[in-house]
């Protein structure tokens, strides 16, 4: 990733509030990751686990905690913070912007009745219906539409061609992914006659300050309750979450999960990828749904599940393993089990 | 949801043809759940499972059943309909429509030869290719594409940024969701040197009345007959219809189930979240594929099915009961089989 | 699909390189399957597996291969080349093209210093961010989204809606199906107090040379290094590939297949539909993952993996058909533990 104009280490140091080990003048034209970064790019180094990497590094400069600086090979400038994570998003946020800079872009469409606070970023052929707000510091990606009556908190990042449906609302530094759906119409029939007829969906989405939806995941509205993501919940790419799903904070929602409808999910939950939860169920609070687990019943408080049906991990692996022990066995129990002849 | 202007329990009664108990001057702003609604709101109770809710509700007024009419209380207009839903979803689509109005947005790209009948409404950014039929009363929605040929029945709802691809043909009524893909070409190859080449995909893909396709959902075009689904048929979010399935009616696909190419999947068959359906096989009218199955043989008519490989559901769970019972057993089995020493 | 106008069989030949065994002056409107076509399209058929088709073929002329010739019916132009479905392809790619012709539609929005070499479409509502390189004869579908920065090789096809995401990298004739992602962020994050603080993405997105990536799926970027897709590999709708995972070249990767972060898929292997593998590991070049499989741990070259947890296939089979004969037997096993009373 490139900056918008190269700068000194020491400017970037000034920006996160770091001190230098090294050349502050060494001029740095972006970032990257430490493995790959080369004489002009800024890298991070978050703890010991990249150790080896920030040994081996060829970056210009490296952000790094105090416990790392005996590391940082002398062709770089150690950048030293407490928090080098936050520092590279700080560091990218200001000097990386995708610099389309602030505006309405003149293709973009906005109803009547929508609007805005302070500056935000609204995106080439970006389709804004009537009575919206966004906060400040909004950033709507090309293509992306925002239907009549969806509230967007500040800070907020919602992804090129992602939808929020009418009413939605959505807190502070939410960030929607490409092509994610957030409260669209549920799926919820009645058998009338002999097909099947749609219950309309009368109640809204709502998604907490810091959470993240994932590119091409899908929320549906609820049909008797709001649907409900907690604040600072993350969630991956291409999962679902039905109508009247209520999901609590700091969950963190893998790929492809689907949450069926009416589903309560509480603070702390950890679901793998391709998980499955039936519907009207609970998962307590921190417990962990392993991959592709199939839940059709209650998760305690602090369980660990896997399987189909999901059930305690260990007893899951017990029995994996005796399975396996058993399979040559079987025909020796046939036989054994046959009165004798 | 709000309406576009408020209106009366007495002129919301007249709109459906039903009778109202308690004063209809009432006045009404939009609609709720039972449990979400207020004085200025009108709900719905469908039957006998919302009781509580209903006795519970603050709104204004409800479309009820005459079955219920007892369980109002007092300070609402109860609102005596045969069928509350429909009722409901009339209420919806005459008094809080998306309100864009009838008309083709003056950025929407329409393609020569392209005709429609009546109103349509054409949201902004809209792509419309060549030769393109709509129906009266379609609603396009912000950002579609529906590319050159395609053919769009009465009244059917085309999502925001949803494409439908050249020469699908949908019926009346048809719901296609926000960002699904409608008849893009199928996967499938064959072997060419050390790599694959691609079958090209000359069929079409044809979608029955009344049928509803989830956001995100992706309907492959056939290769050697068209992918068809049939009349009433709904589909959820995330689902993927793979080249030359046959889906019949009245069939309920729920989120990301896969169906892959070639199958044929009966009339009123239920596919549960996330089963999958290998190639070629054949589905029995009436049956029902658990959540998570992996179906890889054919499935009988009025059946029920679950687990990989997917098998009569009963004899699954003996299976799995048989098994759990079984695990703490297998030490001794290994010592009651091996020869005394 | 119809061509742009009609073709004699004769033309046809000529363009494929083909001999024609009956009528040349035979007039072609465009192609359809053997099975669907009538008197005014040309069909191909490809081998042997179709001899029944082309037998009862009605199409007015077919491309097939001398082995297949004396199936063909007398009423049909036989059109005799080597490679029947390569021909396919040129002819409708000649003759039967989007037909937007080469160009840049007014609405589409291209940002300063982006280039590109020799024709080009690109269409309606396109927005193309800023210093983006596009190879010749690429072609971008309505509403799709270019991010800063990005390299789109010769021949490409990126699909209605989709959007590549800044920097990515694509090889010759890559194809990305409407509403695919590539190249957004990763879902990676570290604890921060008592919530998730987002890792910095700052590695790329590579897919090489005559890559397909279908509708919907979803491509992150790397974290640590880029995500990498190798030559001739071709993946499915839905599908997630996580950030720094490397594939191979010529795998066949199929609909809503999960691969999590980092791991390495090796050349030529076939992961079937929904399978899902846990992160960091390694797929051995040439190995089959079944459908619905789990991968919890590296898969050796060549072997054929299925169920949860993943192991060879054969042993899974063996386990499976064991549980069966089994289950009936657990009752006679827990008798015949028990001490004799």
């Amino acid at each position: 990733m490139r900056f918008t104009a190269a700068v000194t280490a020491g400017r970037v140091a000034e920006l996160v509030g770091g001190d230098v080990i090294g050349p502050t003048e060494r001029s740095l034209a972006g970032v990257a990751p430490l493995e790959a970064a080369g004489p002009g790019d800024l890298a991070f180094a978050a703890g010991p686990r990249v150790r080896d990497a920030l040994r081996g590094t060829r970056a210009g400069a490296v952000l790094l905690p105090e416990s790392l600086t005996a590391d940082a090979p002398p062709t770089t400038s150690a950048i030293v913070v407490p928090a080098p994570i936050r520092a590279m998003r700080q560091v990218v946020d200001a000097l990386a912007c995708d610099g389309g800079g602030w505006g309405v872009h003149p293709t973009a469409r906005i109803g009547r009745g929508t609007r805005w606070a302070g500056r935000v970023q609204v995106g080439a052929h970006v389709v804004i219906g009537r009575e919206v707000a966004l906060g400040e510091r909004c950033v709507i990606g090309d293509g992306a539409v925002i239907e009549d009556g969806a509230r967007v908190g500040h800070g907020c990042r919602i992804g090129p061609g992602a939808t929020v449906h009418r009413g939605a609302i959505l807190g502070d530094r939410v960030v929607v992914g490409s092509g994610a759906r957030v409260g669209g119409e549920g799926f919820g029939f009645v058998r009338e006659g002999e097909g099947h007829a749609k219950v309309p969906h009368l109640a809204g989405c709502r998604v907490g300050d810091d959470v993240e939806i994932g590119a091409n995941s899908t929320v549906d509205r609820g049909a008797v309750r709001d649907t409900a993501i907690g604040a600072g919940t993350k969630i991956d790419n291409l999962v679902q979450i039905a109508h009247n799903v209520q999901i609590g904070r700091r969950c963190i929602v893998m790929a492809q999960v689907g949450i069926a409808g009416s589903c309560t999910v509480e603070d702390d939950v950890m679901l793998a990828g391709q998980a499955g939860i039936a519907d009207h169920l609970r998962i307590g609070a921190g417990s962990l749904v392993a991959a592709q687990s199939g839940v059709i019943g209650d998760v305690e408080p602090g369980a660990t599940v896997s399987g189909y049906p999901a059930r305690d991990h260990r007893s899951v692996l017990r029995q994996a393993a005796a399975l396996a022990r058993l399979t040559p066995l079987v025909t020796s129990i046939e036989r054994s089990l046959q009165p004798d002849e």
